[in-house]
């Protein structure tokens, strides 16, 4: 099986981190395809650039989807996740999606901790649009760059524990999501830190993205995530434009 | 007072339409400035093509919104709405946002109605979102395309009609939400028609852009809706680049 | 445009206010007719006050609407503001109900503020009938009676500024509707103090009922906020009894 | 025992109506305290005629709750009910809400069905506010009057039965809500058309009006339930006024 | 009337504590009928001991229901609740349930204090799964054990004095339920020293399950909560095999 | 790796169909081990025989899970799920939680089907409880019973079929989950025939389970999925007993 890893952003080093994590999700006999951003943020890390990334990601992935047989998107704001089930055929992954989804199944009450505390209220807004505000109940975040975690992860591991302990103490949580791709990989070493389980999102996209592959299930031919037919789209690559041909 | 009126799709003659409802919304005063998408899709009618005007909208906005008092978006999905509202100083409004908050005050339980039964689900999306779910009730869709609108408006204005009044009956809703850009200006036509009052989303638009314009509200300096700071963009148009300056 | 300005509350100081912070945000040609309730409470700052200002409002509203392009609701609970849109054929805007809606584009999740701590949980409550409880995630209180805005604003000033900073920090709203028509002016002095913006009600509620005036929405003949049609209403002044009459 | 069974509306025939079916349901050694409204609506159909009646029942009981254990209010809208709760020391029950709450314990999912259409959006604004729109789920009517419940009451027992059927096969639900007070005293005879349990409001009402007393509740020192303490209050009866001395 | 009481666990104790209270809450004439659990956890004080207690429920329901009007679970996790309504032709009311709904007429928004920390996400889950959570808002617990109640209550006294006016003051709610069977009467002698008022949730469901006995509801034959049918039940009690015959 | 598949209800049948569906969803190298109840009921299918299952499920854990990396319920109510992950150590999967959450991943909302009207208000307390509400907005049944699964698979198939065709239509869902451990493996030959994905929760619970066995997630130490402690519990299987001993 050939697994698309796409990170919008334009920094290879967060890629190249995101994609040994991914291999290490992986099932033996899985390949990796990890690719990075053309043009957009060098980091995402608000609303208007992962706007940009929209098309990024749209573009990233018309040109490189062909041979693959699921794609996970290696951005925490699961970037255009929507509008790719629209136009492929083959199932599509967003990090913080499989990161919340499994987190139900080891909790009753969880919490999600990203980089950034600007970013707080755009993750509640994804938790709202996936209709989990019941369950994943509280977001917090440290105040170390994406960077970071490349250069200093000790830094990065002891604020990421000291936010953990608080939301146990004060939300009750009973597990918690490590959100943003810069955390992947970071919860092995915290695993003895904190008391509750500490879900790693990569980890949990890479099986999630070979089970809805095997699964094989059927693109819909009704509803909004049908192809939506042959469409005029200019100005674009002719890649994405051909995403978008019925022919 | 200066509102740019931004249609991120490449059929200008939306962008006129639109924009002639737009004046007659308008105070004396105000003047309509109506912008055309660059690349990306000739209607809108899917995720996929919002998320690439993601990116178009970002570009439009950046280069022509020097010297405007506010932005109103001329698309019904709104899309890029609260992107744009942390990169720019001054107020953005989305036209199917406008028409929903302007709904709430017509009725206690409301409908959609918008282009292509394959969108219904988006704009349930869209009302939750915005987190009006317990008012917005009901979506519907006619199976016109937004072209027609300008081709043939007697066969759209029927359509509409019909709708409507099933809405009513089945689904006791007490106002109606024209959503789509391509509708602007039905609601005047059907005013008899329908026993309940049509909201057209340009007509409340425009107002309320008007109105957050007069109000001056503080640009937030805490918060995701705060500018993201200096950040690295590359591969864009030097003023959406210039977006993310902060000197 | 004629536009009926209700003060359900014996105080005529606080109509004055009102009225003056109304007119500042009205439209050139815009005329603001205000009136001062005739019996119930000197200042409303209850449920049971307000309940007793349903009847007094209605009987404001019949005896002084004729002539009016709509009804601005100068009372912070927005009492009887459906029970208004049954019963007359032109808009009626309530003050809280403006601006919240108007706090929906300028944030993604906001708080209000209003005066005393008893009310919260009816703010609450209203804010729970708008439907807007995923939006208005935080309701706070200043200690200061509504006269003390107009005897002693600056200490009023003060407590607001506390408030608001207070609950940016802690429940990271991203922007403040001041509620209480005592409060109604007072969003301009604080501009610089609070780092998010601030919502005037009044402010909101003026141009949108000018916008919804100039809208015409039809009259609804179905449904809840139809006419109810001929009804026996007896002990009551001859003016309101005949908003129950069909002929 | 003494309970105040209030009854807004002028209509004395309704009164004497839901005293009997209180008198059936009440203990042994209960007495009955029933009052008809003094003003206001013959019988409330509307928003606009519950809005005068929470005036009316504010002004009644006033006048007549000294020696009462307990409020029952004889009204499905259980208009002013928060209110009363503020300034009296006895429990206050609503009709709705106590067959809303009793259904709960009777179904997973149930129902309601009044009398009349247009009332349907005001129970479900209602379900909303008492926080049951998860268990109220389907809301209906029958288009009889409430004074055919008294002069024909065999045609208002088969619409309700048909009603009733409908709503169990197309909704599901697993009990249904008699509500109106018209509708009192209907279930018995129904009992064995319907499928489902069907529940009484006022039989309910009473045992928990019976029930509330019986617990001797503090009343809460702080909060919103909490008297509002001196208020002054004009214009209105002295009883009335006289809720709002402390002394 | 005759009421089983049921106490699933195997604490005598507990039991008699309980059945004194209902005693007191239940009207002159009605007989409680106090049985223990058999077989399962001393105390229920997990998920895991309450998943043995349904089966332990069900069997002793089965053994003692025959003769009795109504039931009553006094068991604060209101264990096997809508089972038993499935297979018994008379009404069943849980402990926490009773105590939930009844504090629906005493406030707006309302809390729970509980034993034990580690039950809190329990409770809140019941109360999502009632369909409460915009209503008690609020889930605390004081760290005795059931066990203590009996032996030192003053000490559960003074625990629950404290929790109850911390979570007033900083959650502001307006009542407080009492839940866990051990907590049976202790809201009589806190009385004065919480400024909300306290719920019993026994004295609840004892004036609760007699209402439902004297309402003579019908046994649903559709849905849900009709009886499931003739069904192979291996391994049980006689007994409660029995319950699943139909003749 | 080693997963143990609980059937909780007495058909052996029904236990080999699910496992020979498990080893086709199982990565090369898992073993299934699959169990059947001892005692209880035959088929369950409602609220009464799922509360028996409790205990039931318990018990057969209680004997089996030694030397397994994780268990999977064989039971479409998920029974005993949360108790189970308060006493063990390795992960436990629902076979219904498992398809909804994978439905999440392939339509923005979609539908449930499963054996037997009566079951759908359980089905919808499910999707509650998981806090799926949003999502998962239909649910509906074919009047075949499990046992016909095996028996008569093709009516079965072609009741599912038009089922599916309905729910698509009316409902507008864009997959559907086929709940029920009697429908596992019907999906991929129904896969043409329904015009959006069908979910088969065994394909799902199986990739689930050996994704959180490979994440070595801590058990939590706080909270309620904390092991309870040594609890006394009287009358059970020595197996079921030592689950709740500490040492």
């Amino acid at each position: 099986m050939k697994i698309l890893l796409v990170n919008p952003n334009l920094t290879a080093a967060i890629t190249a981190m995101m994609a040994e994590v991914a291999r290490s999700a992986a099932s033996p006999g899985t390949e990796i395809v990890p690719i990075t951003g053309e043009f957009g943020a060098q980091v995402i890390g608000s609303r208007a650039e992962s706007a940009i990334a929209q098309h990024g990601i749209m573009d990233l992935v018309a040109k490189h989807h062909q041979g693959c047989d699921a794609v996970v998107l290696g951005v925490s704001l699961d970037t255009a996740l929507f509008a790719l089930r629209e136009v492929l055929a083959i199932p599509v992954v967003g990090l913080t999606e499989a990161g919340l989804l499994s987190a139900c199944m080891t909790a009753s009450r969880f919490g999600l901790i990203t980089l950034g505390g600007r970013m707080i209220p755009v993750y509640q807004e994804m938790i709202r649009a996936y209709g989990l505000e019941s369950r994943a109940v509280a977001v917090g975040a440290i105040e170390n760059s994406p960077l970071q975690a490349t250069t200093d992860p000790d830094a990065v591991r002891k604020s990421v524990a000291a936010a953990c302990l608080k939301m146990v103490e004060e939300e009750r949580v009973e597990s918690i999501v490590l959100a943003g791709a810069a955390l992947a990989g970071f919860s092995t070493s915290l695993r003895e830190t904190c008391p509750v389980p500490l879900i790693d999102c990569m980890a949990c996209a890479l099986p999630m993205a070979e089970m809805l592959a095997r699964l094989r299930l059927r693109k819909p031919v009704v509803g909004s995530l049908a192809h939506p037919g042959e469409r005029v789209v200019k100005g674009v690559s002719p890649e994405l434009a051909a995403l978008f041909k019925t022919s």
